[in-house]
């Protein structure tokens, strides 16, 4: 059940059963020079609704722009601050714990928001709770990064190894040529990559990981990988959000 | 062009001919019991993107949920404060304009994000001028409704005269249901409809408009008319950023 | 009813018997060679003090400083950001709100606060209701701008036809001569005015309108012209106050 | 020379001999049963007026609503966070210095404005450094509090002795009588006062000091001693203009 | 007793007793070529820590970075802007007052604290009624500066005469000089001292005050004189906190 | 080297041969019955401290208070939002990288404030270049967790085995007892403590975790056991400040 294609009555029909809703989170990021800008949100979009229709839990607008400041020297990158992209999701949550929404499962499909979207979670049950919200103490939140499923971890090191990188990976590629077939990009990849260095600003990100990728080789990504990717990703965060949603 | 299917060397390229960007902003929020809560981020995202194809200009991600404070009494609703709006749509055109966009179309299908995006649009030049960008008193941006183009009036007030009403408008929903065909959805309309209240808070929205609408009866909807809907707002919204493009 | 010139035993009086208040917002911005700086406050004063005079309604201090951004290229004009303009206007208004005040009427003497106001009301009406104010609910806000009576705008075409233009205007000063006939301003007008730009940046702004002037011809205004302008948005502004307050 | 009674033109003539500019600040807060709200702006303005014509110095609009949130709990009051006053200042001074203005004196009627007024001038000097404008170091600011000039200060001992109090205190009534001779009010006044407490927050300012004032006895005020305290403060505060204006 | 040193519990049964905690606020700011960079909060801090066993209340960490952004110029200078420290300090009240304190006095050691500090307090008793904490109207916060202490000042006057200055002055090179006799500089001083100047932005405070002092001799200062000076202000600042803690 | 312990003419000195600086983090918060609230800052600024002296690196003054909105349910505990720990980390490097800093070594006492100091660093990233620092793209910040070494963490596994927990751990307890033996404190224990849960909001927080302890048994730890966690984590982090200050 996707949100933006339900009604406000569905929604609270809805309510009435669960409580539970996941929130798919992206970047809009450079992906080396045969990765999707989009790829982080494809991702996170299409395995949230693989995950939502699975179990029957609805799913919210994807975020599409998150926490990407260190890609910001290669064009086409947007990104939120930190700080910004905190109080956006505290609106998020806000809205929906009004409505008696309680368990917010954000599927991620980037690394680079997970502190950011850690601290917006803190800062929100403390917002909660100064709202006074009957339910404040209720809500909880919990990020599942696709990427960091054991299934697909597995996976990708049997099929790339160390050509896995951890940016532009052969796995997230593979994903988004399983959902967009029509947007399989070709371009010539230097043998060599950079790689092992620590991220700081974007000029010296650039600097380090001159064409946008870090440590992969993305060409060693196909659909039919892809589609794997998102058959473990969806299996295993299916289980993950019903954990959650169970947890006492 | 799609900023989410494209690599950032092709927006390296691009660049080179045009520093022109769509940006589609829409909202989160209910529509009426037969509404889509994505209606309006639903309907921007379809026209920008055939927009950008008629005149082949890039599309950036859209932007879902925008300013919709006035419909937080509806489960579903999610929406910014206007001050968390204007901060996020000034990050999004920063991290643009540091690229070299610098002409920013913003095709926008929710009337409420109207007056926030024209004083997320001034604060911004001012931040822009304030980092002393190169490119900063080029950078120009624009609004461009769909719902307002004169050619979607005139075949609204045709096809539903006063039941076009203004929110949760057969227009609209008609489009919705152009693209996304599965998702038409059938329910009870209560004959007498809220209608000519002016907009404040939340709770009071919800008690002038008990059902959502506002003075609209969607049930005359059909895809049929969305795409006449969505192929005239795609012609004028073409000819508009292209005069917004070419203007000195 | 003045409220810089009543006390507070008088506004708690005043509240027994109405929660509404009128509240002058100008600007403090360029108006062309011959304009007073503070055009937009000094008719939004004057016009809500003889709205206040004529309906016994009470009227706050002007906000004297308003959303002037692109005239920030012209010396003495000063302008807020429109998130602080937000943020300051909800501070008045939850003052107010906390006191018993319910209906707020802004008289506007400046379109580019319009916008601004608008989003700060979203933002206030959302602030309220998260304070848990007992009377959040009721608290509604109005904006009144002089210069779009439709008395005015018919007066100001027939008087000047298309030499009113868009900023500077003849009506606008004509309202000041009426007001401070000292201050009446003899400067030679470029027979070429700038005409039909967009706005945008502060920079762009002053390249396309080198004197200050959007496409007026400030030189027709009179002081008997200011008077009936006066009286006109005086009139028409109080019933529109009243009509506010009385709405259910 | 007042700022809202000149143009553009006439500001950038003055720039070219003086860059300093006067900036009444006051505050529309309870003061006591006889009070007008608007005291501290009234009395800041019409001293500022007084300065600037006595010596040639343009005065800029008055900020009528300051930092009063210990008077919330008496309705008429308007105050801002200090915070948020901060950034008003801040914009102030960060436009007017942009057109070419260094020497800013800020003539302030209100005690509870001193603290955020030098907060502010200390996070102004910090952001107009870091937004590198070529006169960034040479901005100063300065408080001139007519109510501490010691002429003010003598007078105000000799007519009212200990019956000066420290809020709605007889002198500023008095500059209020001699201002606006058609407001002067009248009501009983408690013999007993609430007087020496410190000032916390709203709720128990208006538990020690149940009428408002603070150990004054404003009905000792008269429009003569008005006018002697208004002279004394222009031509004290016009003293000391100059010397910050000719400090090296 | 030491909040850092104690355990939950016992600040538990603390607060059966009493609701009033000591908060030492320092600054890391240059203090001339002899003086520590953490003069001001090593000076706070030990002078809270001994009115807190003298009087057996609760200390709080040490706030060592202050508002010192006119020392940025010299390195080793740490500051916040004001409303970040307003901010700051608004976090550590409501943390404490949602535990049930309620007196806040805090031991300062920086004249540069105090507008912000001040600032701090109005705007957090503002916010904890907002938040409608069932004790937030008896929260009180008070200022006690241990170098504004009466007999401090009179030792001073004493001791160094006109060699005091007002930055880095010998009675507070004392007291760090007895607590830290191990890191006891030597520097050589000019025998000139900039003096008498005000204190604007950062830039114009190096030119003024070309090696940080201000108008001082802290060649004067002793370990003996320290330990004098420390006594006084224990004593004079116990007596302070217990007449702030005992006041209706 | 501590900074607070030196003047602004020894950092001037030392920048000519390093410009790295370790900025000790903590937490004020709950440890459990027998834990210090001030457990995290102490450690971490011990440890700081030893390295500073190992390797001769200067040492900026604690950061005593951290993210630990958690832990708020229990008295004593103070804790920044996010987003304002944000701001303020901010504001700690741009003064420091403007006086020449490049390499900042946060070592880190508190899980809880990992995520926010990560999010802290890319905002601070951008935010110095936006400020067209001439050093900017320089400045790299890492974060070094003295309880995430792997001789720490190897001892408590041999130590403690599971009883070492992850909240007041007998590690770290036992590092407070080496520093400060004169606060060994002796409690009862429940034989039961909370363990396994995910940590939301502070009131769920204390629900789970009813004495705060989260699965640790802390009676387990020694001086002697905290002496040798110190020198490990000493030794470990003195190697990663090396390495990170020559990284090229």
């Amino acid at each position: 059940m996707l949100l933006h294609l339900s009604t406000w009555t569905e929604v609270e029909a809805y309510l009435v059963s669960s409580t539970g809703i996941i929130l798919p989170i992206g970047s809009t990021e450079q992906h080396g020079p045969t990765g999707l800008i989009g790829t982080d949100a494809i991702c996170a979009e299409a395995i949230a609704r693989g995950v939502g229709e699975s179990i029957s839990a609805i799913v919210g607008p994807t975020i599409n722009v998150g926490m990407a400041l260190h890609h910001t020297a290669f064009p086409g990158t947007i990104s939120l601050r930190p700080s910004t992209m905190i109080q956006v999701i505290q609106e998020y949550i806000t809205c929906l714990a009004k409505a008696g929404f309680t368990k917010f499962f954000f599927i991620n499909g980037h690394g680079g928001n997970i502190a950011t979207l850690k601290a917006a979670f803190a800062e929100t049950y403390a917002h909660l709770a100064d709202l006074n919200l009957p339910n404040a103490h209720l809500v909880k939140c919990q990020v599942g990064n696709w990427f960091m499923c054991g299934s697909v971890y597995k996976l990708a090191k049997e099929l790339y190894g160390d050509q896995e990188g951890s940016h532009a990976t052969p796995s997230e590629v593979a994903v988004t040529q399983y959902v967009y077939p029509e947007a399989i990009k070709q371009a010539p990849l230097a043998a060599e990559v950079g790689s092992g260095y620590k991220i700081y600003g974007a000029a010296d990100f650039r600097v380090r990981y001159p064409d946008g990728r870090m440590g992969s080789n993305p060409a060693l990504a196909t659909p039919e990988h892809g589609k794997q990717f998102y058959e473990l990703a969806v299996k295993e965060l299916s289980n993950g959000y019903l954990e959650f949603l169970n947890a006492e």
